[in-house]
């Protein structure tokens, strides 16, 4: 029903004036050391092909091309991670904003704000993946009504099973079609928490996706956290740039205390308001989560390269370039990379970074 | 007790005059596909360091080296692992029966009867492990006064659990001090059979070990199994030798039907008979018993090789040069060699042999 729903809205929107293009701003921080060893520091979990051909950042970039709606992404990241996004780029239009150090996100978004500095911009997390984009543009667009009054829209989604890894949205009372106040963040619940919050038909789990104006999420930010506002102001008015790069200024930037979006202003500011999308969303978080995305057999087995299984059911093996043979073991995960070979099981998956390996041990 | 006793019997047997030396006749055909990938075609079980330092052929050589008891051994196995063997045999006097073609070991072990002619030979499987020597030298001399009377004296291992991968013996009346009539040979029970063996007391493995004159033996042999007899006969009259290396002859040895010592000769004759022996046998027959043999941590965790668990428990992992990391899995045997990886549990250990790898695919 949200599908039509949105769809209806959708049609609308393209009938209305659009003042100006959204700018996407594609966050690449995350470390994703719960997928190591397929996630490493020099090769992270954004610009890995996980689910299928494409990265999860290739398939972000793909989903913000609708030229008609988004202006050419501004990517946020680390001096590390420069050269793959510009691989993995292939010559789109884009501006890159290296982070001199990592300052969480209310700091990288303050600085692609700065760059946009008025109109609309839509921060997406570079390492997500959303099986319905239509869906996903169709919320887009009734954010950006909200966005258009001066909001801080954040987007909630369709909440399928009681997750303890994810943040929740209180959906409170509706501001206009499809928006709606939200009357609490929620941080990670305990699972009867969780179980309750799914039982209430109110929460939806917090994608991490935000759309406002610029100008508008730099007043809050000036509001609740000054130091923040004005030492990205500072960073972006003494940056360098060197063709797509911008290069915010190091000692601005770093004397800046880090902090999350959601700390930072979402969970203070009385401009905030939600949209509400059954998207298909998945952060992709752990192996667990990858392992739900991968098509199965009869056995429900999900194999990537040369897998050989007598007596197993549920597994999930990524072979890498080795040969994985499994006897009378059901529900594993195996990951191969390289010399690395991880074992765990989906309701354990979340312990992975907690290994030496994924510490970089 | 049993030591105890078996010690007292050593001692006797010590002062009694020995007429001749025991020549140890040591069958290298196993294939050992059920601890593939450690066990390769070019690199079988017998010649893998599978408990510590030495291979399960080395320790056999290990324990038939006292010279005042043990002629050097005569090994009969396949061109195949003939340099494996001299290379572990490093030195050691010792002669080597090539066999043509894979004939089982009714014809092995008449081959190597008809090299020693005359005298005691004591057949050993080349893979096998044992914890106890003294228990087991002790049993060699009691089993030797049986020989001595003309018997085909077989072993009764002690059966410490229900084991249905072993067949068993059923001890029937004393013949002499130690020596008793084999009341039944029994195959690999069912569960239920195996625990009634357990209960009995009566019941013990068949650990495949056996002590008789050579003559003894053959002319059993040529009672049950003429054609087998006389096939063997045959191919060591027209046997060449080259060294150490003595090679019977191809054809007569092809022309002979496969059989084990077991079904050609033990079961029939009524000249068989038993010791028993607690003397920590295993055959180390898959990964679930060459994991009973490894130490292990506070968490009940056998590693070889680099290994990281974070909560896991009662795991064995041989890492090769890979790393392993397991977290949040309990009671698997991962096994890495080369290219191939291999996870299984020890109540699944007997289906690794059904693997691809480990039918050479």
């Amino acid at each position: 029903m949200s599908v039509i729903l949105c769809q209806m809205i959708r049609v609308a929107e393209y009938k209305a004036p659009m003042t100006r293009r959204i700018t996407p701003v594609i966050l690449c921080g995350g470390s994703g050391t719960r997928l190591w060893p397929l996630s490493r520091p020099e090769r992270p979990k954004p610009f890995l092909p996980l689910l299928g051909e494409q990265s999860l950042f290739e398939e972000t970039l793909a989903r913000l091309t609708q030229e008609d709606v988004f202006a050419p992404p501004v990517i946020v990241a680390g001096a590390a991670h420069v050269a793959l996004i510009e691989e993995q780029l292939a010559g789109r239009a884009a501006h890159i904003i290296v982070e001199p150090a990592a300052r969480n996100t209310a700091p990288a978004i303050a600085l692609a704000a700065e760059w946009v500095k008025d109109g609309p911009m839509l921060v997406c997390p570079s390492d997500h993946h959303i099986a319905d984009t239509d869906v996903f543009h169709a919320a887009v667009r009734v954010a950006l009504t909200g966005a258009a009054a001066g909001r801080l829209m954040t987007f909630g989604i369709a909440a399928s099973y009681p997750e303890t890894g994810y943040g929740y949205l209180e959906r409170g009372r509706a501001l206009s079609k499809g928006v709606y106040e939200v009357a609490r963040f929620e941080e990670k619940p305990e699972r009867a928490r969780a179980l309750a919050f799914i039982a209430s038909g109110r929460h939806s789990w917090n994608g991490g996706l935000f759309l406002f104006q610029a100008a508008a999420f730099l007043a809050e930010l000036a509001s609740y956290r000054p130091a923040i506002a004005e030492g990205c102001a500072a960073a972006m008015t003494q940056s360098t740039s060197n063709g797509a790069r911008i290069h915010p200024d190091a000692d601005a930037f770093a004397a800046i205390k880090g902090e999350s979006i959601d700390y930072a202003v979402m969970e203070n500011s009385d401009k905030v308001a939600m949209v509400e999308a059954d998207m298909g969303w998945s952060d992709i978080g752990s192996f667990a989560s990858l392992a739900e995305h991968l098509p199965r057999d009869a056995d429900h087995n999900a194999a990537r390269g040369r897998v050989d299984v007598v007596n197993g059911q549920n597994l999930t093996v990524l072979a890498g370039g080795k040969r994985v043979s499994v006897a009378g073991v059901d529900d594993l995960i195996i990951v191969v990379d390289g010399d690395d070979i991880l074992i765990t099981r989906a309701p354990s998956a979340q312990l992975v970074g907690q290994l030496p390996g994924a510490k970089g041990e």
